[in-house]
């Protein structure tokens, strides 16, 4: 007899072996025509999957209101899209289709090159098959079978991966719906019907099988679904705003940074109207710190290597770092040397040759011939500490700790709270990289504080308060809040157990007195050395960026690392506990998701240009130019279009510069001394005093006020 | 008959062979008692060199008022010292004794260390020679002779200099004072007695041979000697002050900064102070930029290898530079090869190791066996090229000229000014760091001006006014201007030579209508790139620093470089001309200057902290702890001192802190709500009104008062 317990905490008992869809049909019909795949024990599984006959299984059945399901849903569609483009094309070979984030692809070589204008077939061919309500039959075969079953349907990508690209399974699943079988690990929905009619085709791009450049060129066919058709027109509403809010066209189009081959991908040249806004944030940041006892340093961008092998970022996250600087030839050789050798990736031919180079190089050491290879990158390695090395900084702690371990510290001067816009450089993979948004270069609001395990709590509710707070400024109050906690069944965490409860628990008292939302504690979501709190900020088109952040950290300050101290009050040495955090994260990455959140019509008190001085004729000019001046002496960021063109088109190009505010001058503005005002946003506003027209300006910067309605299109 | 030439343009005429001595004798008697040494055809010479029997010559004798006739003592005052210690100590093994900026050291072997305690009997004994009143005499001898003479002298190292240190001269020189004998070039005074007895031992220090240290240990004694006594007491004074205001020190003792081997030599780690310091003179200089019209931007600190190789600064100045960063090993390994191979440094066997090296790290092109060692290196440099290469960047230049390229410019654009406080890398020698003035890593307040040729006079003039007025405000107002001008004779100038004369006219007329002291155009000191403008001051104890600069630059714009352009009003191409220009010139320079200059007793706006509430007792803590969150919030940097400490002790304490005003608080003050002022300079200023207290220090810090008399050292 089996036994199946639901998540509702009731069971129901099957004396004969049952599949998944009986069960739901014996529960009800409903839920039986609702169900679209299930979890058994913790594993998703078809509708299809058979039960035990005995024993005991959970059982979760998704319908289109679980999470899961949507991911389910796509992967068919993606099945389903295949099948269509092998009805119009019978040449097709495919490779594979998986689901992403917000839909899927599917990879295939085809006789001829997509374009949009094929795609209209293709979704009406989906139709067809989605109306023909194909079931989705799971088989499994072995391996041998299977290839024997590609090869007869010619499919010669899905022969190679079952021949190489597997491990060593006996058998392999494929799924059939109609003519269509594909290999594939599954699961899928029931029935081609399932899939409704909510799903769009939306590109076509070139992309390498395995994703390797040197291998054969296919072409990767993007499209989404979605349960229902509002949710459709939603995403793709989205995309289409995220198309026109894209701060790569916009930071080009507003002239407000640019990337240049010749400086390097992924490092952001700030032109000055980009630079300006920088400014303005880190002018803001700086008053906050300041107000909120934090102290400003300046630390240089490069270290010593040993400083890094101390904080123990070196070498193991070298692959996202840039390389070493050798003041030395020796560390330039040594350091591909030992990394070969470490890797294993050496035959001892390999090895002679690199060792006699580093002969010619001055290497004089005993170098262990018939040692292992740990001995000989050891050997190598003390050669390469003879000579200076430096990493261009990947992150500014190891910094600031030197600067908290240049003196004697005590518990009165704690907490210590040191703070720097401090650029740092990893190095991203090429084909990550993406605008501000994905850099090689970055500076960060960084500060790092030190403190008794007693101030915590305090220390933590100022920096939520500080990022909580910048949020806010910035009109980016749609934000919910990730607790990273420890995984209790876990060894992998630094620091005591019970110093980390208390943590975690002041962390969760704190927030939760703050009203922050979200902060569910997520177990398992710490970092190694501590406890975490994110800032996940939902931008005015739905998308989720993770901003600030706040990080305990008992690693860093620990014996083994930087062994840090301060002397309490009981005159004996005590290790202070470190909290990184950043309420932007980087400037690069905040302007960049600033850019898209406000579509580049900036608040007043951070647009680069805050208004623009218009004459409506030539003689007009004049009285222009003082407006300027004045404007200017105020401390706003004023220029002036005094050029012979009609006002109209003076209007429309500030309008398409974003500018907040146009001052129209014509004659009887100068005879009066008034100025005629323009809003960005509200046109029109009238006729007023200069004096009134900057004071208004001043009170809108002084107040940071957002006025921008961000999830409004219409206001772009 | 030999006709002579003097300076002031007479000319006397000699049947007879005469020396110097003679002429001058026959000058006048007091000349001739007077005259130290002299110039023969501009060729220094002793006053007992023979003249030519015929013929013309021009005559300039020395006496102690010519600034080259200090050096010439200090050389034979060099002699003297030699003399001493060999007299004292006979197994003295002489290395080279030469004059330095402010005096003159010997380097020796001897059978003892020196110590201070030396100095009074070696300063005796040469007192003793300089009353012996010992002529110096020149003799030239054949090389092998002179071999001869220092063996038999037992000078070792003399010896080993005319073997192997010389070039192919037949005979050198010696000179001779009494029993003592030294190879020399000379020239030297015409008699011991001619030192006078305005001279000191200073210290002794360790030395090697030829400076190698592989070679042997040697002691260096230090010495200085100046014409009379009052001269030497003011250097000596000027000494002392420099060890008080020493930057270094100071720089711990306020805790201003450090430098820490695990981060690198020549880093500076900005302590909060020295931050709050640096924040407030960036902020001064943002504003003034913003006054003046320049743009903000910001750019990384890393720039592909490509970008240095078209702003010709790699691989010509890679001795100054830190190495590059290679993205791939082949980069690493090539780079060391390349330059063997420039050098010609290397076998044909040690090349065959290292292109078996390289063959193992991927090098598969063609390597021209064969070929030049031009070519080879042409041949591994293309293999470098394939991959990503960086520097970090040692000048803002190119990075600022990208994004002047970034985009296509009018004639209406121009002037652009691009201004960043740019952080730059350069490796200088470890032995050539010293605190916060000579470094590896700083941060200029770089500009970089575009404009017009038309456009240069105006330019110059608004970066000479903003450097002028920013020192002023520093109350570094003794300083004189240089301007370095082509050489007109010399054709390594790049660009036209009719723009260089406008360009030198203008910067010459411009300076001397801002009456800029100094302003001497001096011909040959111009970059080869541009004439140049440099402003070197003055500090309060006489030592001169170079800061601000302005530099025209003809080479990075043009076509052979970064090719720059802008439309101009014909509708065609043109070059603009760049200026760059640095007021302070890097911050860790001019604030290492700053601190020796004010010896740490900074002004009001710029002290890192500006005031101190001091208690009288623990009765008035709660009415000082009010007192200071008032000063916070009026925006001063305000910190207290409410230890149950004397009030005496307290104040010491923040006098040797250097804080400019101490309120001190008790209970008639709280009573009363007062404050009792005390200024770091003048002392006790009395009782007031808090709020008439934060007045008064507002307004010293709006004027950005200077109130240090930095000159006198009774300040400190």
């Amino acid at each position: 007899m089996l036994t199946i317990s639901l998540p509702d905490g009731s069971q129901r008992r099957f004396e004969k072996q049952v599949n998944v869809r009986e069960v739901a049909l014996d529960i009800g019909e409903g839920l039986a025509k609702a169900a679209i795949a299930c979890e058994v024990d913790g594993v998703q599984r078809d509708l299809s999957h058979q039960l035990p006959a005995d024993g005991e299984v959970q059982l979760r059945l998704y319908t289109k209101r679980d999470p899961e399901a949507l991911s389910i849903m796509r992967h068919s569609a993606a099945h389903v899209m295949a099948q269509a483009v092998m009805r119009l094309f019978p040449d097709v070979q495919l490779a594979f289709g998986p689901v992403t984030d917000t839909g899927f692809y599917y990879d295939m070589q085809l006789p001829r090159a997509l374009s949009e204008d094929d795609f209209a077939a293709i979704e009406a061919e989906m139709k067809k098959i989605i109306k023909e309500d194909l079931p989705f039959e799971r088989f499994e075969q072995l391996k041998a079978d299977s290839i024997q079953l590609c090869e007869e349907m010619g499919q010669g990508f899905k022969v190679e991966h079952l021949q190489t690209g597997l491990g060593d399974e006996e058998s392999v699943s494929f799924y059939r719906q109609g003519e269509f079988v594909d290999l594939c690990r599954g699961v899928h929905v029931p029935s081609t019907a399932h899939l409704g009619k909510a799903f769009k085709l939306l590109s076509v791009a070139g992309a390498y099988w395995k994703g390797d450049a040197s291998r054969q060129q296919l072409q990767r066919l993007y499209a989404t679904a979605f349960f229902d058709k509002k949710e459709l027109k939603e995403h793709l509403h989205r995309l289409e705003e995220a198309k026109k809010r894209d701060h790569r066209v916009l930071g080009k189009q507003l002239d407000l940074f640019t990337i240049d081959n010749k400086v390097g991908s992924g490092l952001i040249l700030w032109m000055p109207k980009g630079a300006t806004l920088r400014q303005c944030l880190e002018e803001y940041i700086r008053d906050e710190l300041r107000r909120r006892g934090y102290q400003a340093v300046y630390t240089p961008h490069i270290g010593r290597v040993e400083l890094y092998e101390t904080s123990g970022h070196f070498p193991y996250y070298r692959e996202s770092q840039f390389p070493p600087l050798c003041e030395h030839e020796a560390g330039q050789l040594v350091d591909v040397f030992v990394e070969r050798l470490k890797k294993g990736g050496l035959d001892s031919a390999d090895e002679q040759k690199l060792l006699q180079a580093a002969r010619v190089l001055g290497y004089e050491g005993d170098y262990p011939a018939d040692g292992t290879n740990e001995e000989k990158a050891a050997a190598l390695d003390a050669w390469a500490h003879e000579h200076e090395r430096y990493l261009l900084k990947p992150m500014n702690c190891p910094h600031h700790i030197m600067i908290y371990k240049s003196k004697p510290r005590s518990y009165r001067d704690l907490p210590i709270r040191l703070a720097e816009f401090g650029s740092v450089y990893r190095y991203e993979q090429s084909g990550e990289l993406s605008g501000m948004t994905r850099v090689r270069g970055f500076t960060q609001d960084d500060a790092h504080l030190f403190c008794t395990e007693d101030q915590v709590a305090e220390e933590v509710r100022g920096c939520l308060e500080m990022t909580q707070g910048v949020l806010q400024s910035l009109g980016m109050d749609n934000y919910r809040v990730r607790l990273g906690f420890r995984d209790p069944d876990s060894t992998k965490y630094v620091g005591d157990s019970e110093v980390w409860d208390r943590a975690e628990a002041a962390i969760e008292r704190v927030a939760k007195e703050m009203n922050l939302p979200g902060c569910e504690p997520e177990p398992g979501e710490a970092a190694f050395y501590g406890p975490k709190i994110d800032f996940v900020v939902t931008d005015c088109i739905g998308r989720e960026w993770q901003l600030g952040t706040v990080q305990l950290d008992y690693n860093l300050p620990s014996e083994g690392r930087f062994a840090l101290e301060y002397i309490g009050p009981d005159n004996k040495p005590h290790r202070p506990v470190m909290i990184h955090r950043a309420p932007l994260g980087s400037m690069e990455r905040f302007i960049g998701v600033l850019i898209e959140h406000f579509s580049g019509a900036f608040p007043l008190w951070l647009a680069p240009e805050q208004c623009r001085v218009l004459t409506v004729s030539e003689k007009s000019e004049e009285y222009g130019r003082e407006v300027q001046q004045k404007l200017l002496a105020a401390g706003l960021r004023a220029e002036g279009d005094y050029r012979g063109a009609k006002l109209g088109a003076k209007i429309r190009e500030a309008q398409l510069e974003l500018i907040p505010y146009m001052l129209v001058v014509g004659e009887k503005d100068r005879d009066n001394g008034t100025v005629t005002v323009r809003d960005r946003q509200d046109g029109d506003i009238g006729a007023m005093p200069l004096d009134e027209a900057i004071a208004k300006l001043q009170d809108e910067i002084a107040r940071k006020v957002v006025r921008q309605r961000p999830a409004d299109d219409e206001a772009v």
